[in-house]
């Protein structure tokens, strides 16, 4: 998507060669009209899925879900972060290891909302190795839903998730994928 | 606004005489079409107001600020949570006290994205003793932006957060105030 590749070129804030920042119109200040036509665009590649239901990941996950959930006419379910393992038997919960801060965080969601009729669209804005990724399709299964598929605003494609989740099946979109940051320059799969 | 007094009727669960859980449709599922009427009332609440950035807090306020933001053609900020007192000089902080957990949270606003330009509307899902609320006004205060209306979508009208703001004489606007919980029984005001 290139509105969203001029973005990250032009207001990105590059750390080093694996960080990139986007907290100017993604994950701290958002730009809601960019994230329309985010929406939009998962809209038309996801089109022929039959998707009934929208799942993220709190915290910078949840709008892009809402906005993109309008064009869709579904609702959000976003799992919370740092439920505890002995929650009880109404939750389904996952792992997800952060490797940014080499830190294991526990997600959950209430089995009140997600079921085995479901058909679910994963919307998330970053996809590196995929830890946020597989620990909402780890619940997914246990609920017995069905992913149809995983729509990401920005990949890193050069860490491991997203082969992963394609070699494993899942039609993975990513509206902009990074195959390289090498001394502060950008380079686009 | 009667939609959401409906909604909070039939899809609220009630906890105690003190706590309604709404995670049906907003804090956890998220009705996203009932979300585009409370970001139309809002812009119509707030329609004299010149407002040009929404803020919120993460988690549960980022999709109803999100959703609310198209209907003002402005960007969203979010504070973030577990930011570090000590976190250098390049961000805004401020303490919210949660009454339901009984801790203390940091939060934080990076000061590329307030400024002393900014006439802000605060948009958050709950208030009740209006910690969070307040902390985002105190980082109002420190970038000498100006609140310019808080919109709540449920206010507990038996705790104190809605008439100390008035008093302080801020423009809030609550889409549905509850003013006691009683037996399992919802009075709104």
């Amino acid at each position: 998507m290139q509105l969203l590749k001029d973005r990250i070129l032009s207001q990105g804030e590059i750390i080093g060669n694996d960080i990139i920042k986007v907290d100017m119109f993604l994950n701290h200040q958002i730009d809601v009209e960019l994230l329309c036509e985010i929406g939009k665009e998962f809209k038309r590649l996801f089109a022929s899925q039959n998707i009934n239901k929208i799942l993220t990941i709190e915290a910078s996950g949840i709008g892009i879900a809402c906005i993109t959930a309008q064009y869709f006419s579904v609702p959000v379910v976003f799992a919370k972060k740092g439920i505890h393992r002995n929650v009880g038997n109404d939750i389904y919960t996952g792992e997800v290891f952060s490797f940014t801060k080499n830190t294991n965080t526990q997600i959950g969601i209430s089995k009140k909302y997600i079921n085995s009729e479901d058909h679910i669209l994963i919307i998330d804005d970053f996809l590196a190795n995929g830890a946020a990724v597989k620990g909402l399709i780890g619940i997914c299964k246990q609920a017995g839903a069905t992913v149809e598929g995983i729509g990401i605003c920005i990949e890193k494609g050069f860490q491991p998730g997203g082969k992963e989740l394609r070699e494993a099946g899942y039609h993975l979109e990513s509206l902009a994928i990074i195959n390289s940051i090498d001394d502060g320059v950008i380079t686009f799969g």
